[in-house]
């Protein structure tokens, strides 16, 4: 059986925290061809994580524990892990005297006892070192051979933890089990990916397709599946992807966003946005990632329709003859915010993101998209059916492939 | 044993989605007085999901299973529950005819095999109706007396199903085992909510606090726990809570967002931003919520500095002076955006996300926030240690933090 890895937290059970750690994990051991087999997430109950931790030791080689190691007395992890060992736990001198020093800085004074605490390892195992916060993490192993690794809970502590320390050394006592190799596709619905992708794998035998729908990223990402040491067969797949999608196919993870800042850096063209219903949306997306600001000039919300004029210079007249939410504002929103925050290439939205404000003729979901690029618009009425948070996601979502379109067809 | 869920999908367990299912399920089950004693999340794999149902249902007196009801050939969780129920597979034929209609709605043809895939469920169990999609979900009994509930995967469907038949379902079978009240701080750090929670609880038996810091939303939420039956408690755990956080305690699951708008719209002010660093995020944050529109007029995203001057009137001297990310660029851009887009009250900031873009003067995470009201100004300077995406996170959380607390200060 692959890896288990078991998330402790009664914060993970009752919907205050969704549990992001196994999504960095997984992504992580997936890279270096291992499986995780089974996630547990368990509530701060001895019982519960006793039997839990003997379950998983008994069934596979490898056990990741993340969280419980705090300083308070409802952080079990360490002393049940003890017992599941079956080994003592012992202090660890120079981790307490690095957390006395740590809180001497901030002057936290009389805390010997959760000092200590945060110290005590299964007797045995070896420490995976803390630099982003207090407690450390362990290295154990059980009497069958089977390791038991500890890691807190934070996700700022355990990902650089795991990274550092406990990626490397599965990479270096566990051998892969598969091959994975993801790409993300953009453009293209769902169904017309996968029919693609069974069309260009047609008769590669071992290469196993999956496939992941990221709405609101605006992409649909395939992983292609092989037996370790199929590089070959896997490498073949992912050729005939490349060939299949061309322009379309980017690394997993690629963010529209990125493609468009490298689209423009590489033409030498400045971004205006201009937005309503997704009140900056866009302008937050495009700024995620550092380094647009040679291309991305600014934007604005002009969530009134009376700053549609005043900062837009949308005509008066033609937001009476035709209402905000159109083809002929949206176009007018483009236009003046080319010539009034200096870009060549504009994305511009109008719509009812909801629940109220629609009508018979404009429902709520509504949207209106204009891209310009030099002087051609471009503008697409879009009608999105999802709540307010949903049409506002598709919104963003469409505006930035639409204006990627629009650029790839622009010579 | 409380209820244990099983979370059927590779995807999950590959770093390729996050189980948002769990936070949902958990959240309303929490709601209704049950607990979660256990979660697995489980590749698309017969034997591991075979050995899991069984224990599951050995061990608990509901189970809840979502995913893997799909139509393809790797949705395999009907037959396998079936199996672990000892029961063989019955076409519903009402189903088969529903989605018969759906795909031919959809043009969708020679699919009976995935049809009738489909409306396949373990013999003797119920069907839990899918308005939202093709796949029914099913409520089974077990030899033992144990109900196995099984969802699909999709959040747009599981959601809705999950509250419109199973929710009322289990609070109408299943006694309650806890009650929990969860309340949200807003302006203080978590040590100081817990000493105060602490102190207000003191001498309470049986009224148990947590803590779950929220640092993106700007508040921190403590929840109180009693046994079922203890409501009144719970109540008095609640009261005391309210007596010591005053203004600052709010219902759980309130936004910074929502507080700001009512605030605005009991005093007939309106709002807007201008942004730098944040790119539109303040924007973005603000009109989440639907009914903002009759507070917040819009905002400008002055991401570069020739639009800091022309769209809101920073004088070039002043940028020439002091440099764009400073206290004086911040309250100039909060001044201008008054006048420029009307408004009572705004909010700007200017700042250093990173990674590049820092001084020795003005480290990467400086970042200055503007605060008006009617005339007066307040400015902040901050620091924050964070990565590029934490920097941005905390300027919009600490901007709408610092409007708030301005707000709060102005009769």
């Amino acid at each position: 059986m692959g890896i288990q890895v078991l998330c402790i937290g009664t914060e993970l059970l009752v919907g205050e925290t969704t549990n992001t750690n196994l999504t960095f994990l997984g992504g992580l051991l997936t890279a270096i061809g291992q499986e995780i087999t089974r996630e547990w997430a368990l509530p701060d109950d001895r019982a519960l994580m006793l039997a839990a931790i003997r379950q998983a030791l008994g069934e596979s080689e490898l056990v990741i524990c993340s969280g419980g190691l705090g300083p308070t007395d409802d952080d079990l992890t360490r002393e049940i892990a003890a017992e599941a060992l079956g080994v003592p736990m012992t202090l660890h001198e120079p981790t307490a005297e690095r957390i006395r020093e740590l809180y001497a800085r901030r002057n936290l004074t009389n805390r010997e006892y959760r000092i200590r605490r945060q110290a005590l390892i299964p007797a045995g195992s070896e420490i995976v070192p803390n630099d982003w916060g207090t407690a450390p993490g362990s290295w154990c192993r059980a009497a069958n051979g089977s390791v038991l690794v500890l890691l807190p809970g934070v996700p700022r502590e355990l990902k650089p933890m795991f990274t550092s320390f406990v990626l490397p050394r599965i990479r270096a006592e566990f051998p892969p089990r598969v091959r994975r190799h993801t790409v993300a596709i953009f453009g293209h619905p769902e169904a017309l990916v996968e029919e693609r992708t069974l069309k260009a794998l047609n008769g590669m035998p071992g290469v196993e397709p999956a496939y992941s729908v990221k709405t609101e990223a605006g992409k649909c990402e395939v992983r292609l599946t092989v037996k370790a040491g199929d590089d070959d067969r896997l490498a073949a797949g992912v050729a005939a992807l490349e060939h299949e999608f061309g322009a379309d196919l980017h690394p997993a993870g690629t963010e529209l966003a990125a493609l468009l800042t490298a689209d423009l850096k590489a033409r030498g063209w400045h971004l205006a946005t201009a937005e309503s219903c997704t009140g900056g949306g866009i302008g937050q997306q495009l700024t995620e990632l550092p380094g647009v600001s040679a291309v991305y000039r600014g934007g604005v919300v002009a969530y009134h329709n009376d700053l549609k004029q005043a900062l837009l210079g949308v005509p008066a007249a033609l937001l009476d003859r035709h209402g905000a939410v159109s083809a002929e504002c949206a176009e007018a929103m483009a236009r003046g915010a080319a010539a009034r925050l200096a870009a060549e290439v504009v994305v511009s939205v109008t719509g009812i993101a909801g629940p109220d404000g629609g009508t018979a003729d404009k429902p709520v979901g509504t949207v209106f998209i204009a891209t310009l690029v030099k002087d051609e618009v471009k503008v697409t009425r879009n009608q999105f059916p999802h709540d307010r948070r949903g049409v506002r996601g598709r919104t963003i979502t469409s505006a930035l492939n639409q204006l990627r379109s629009h650029l790839l067809a622009t010579p």
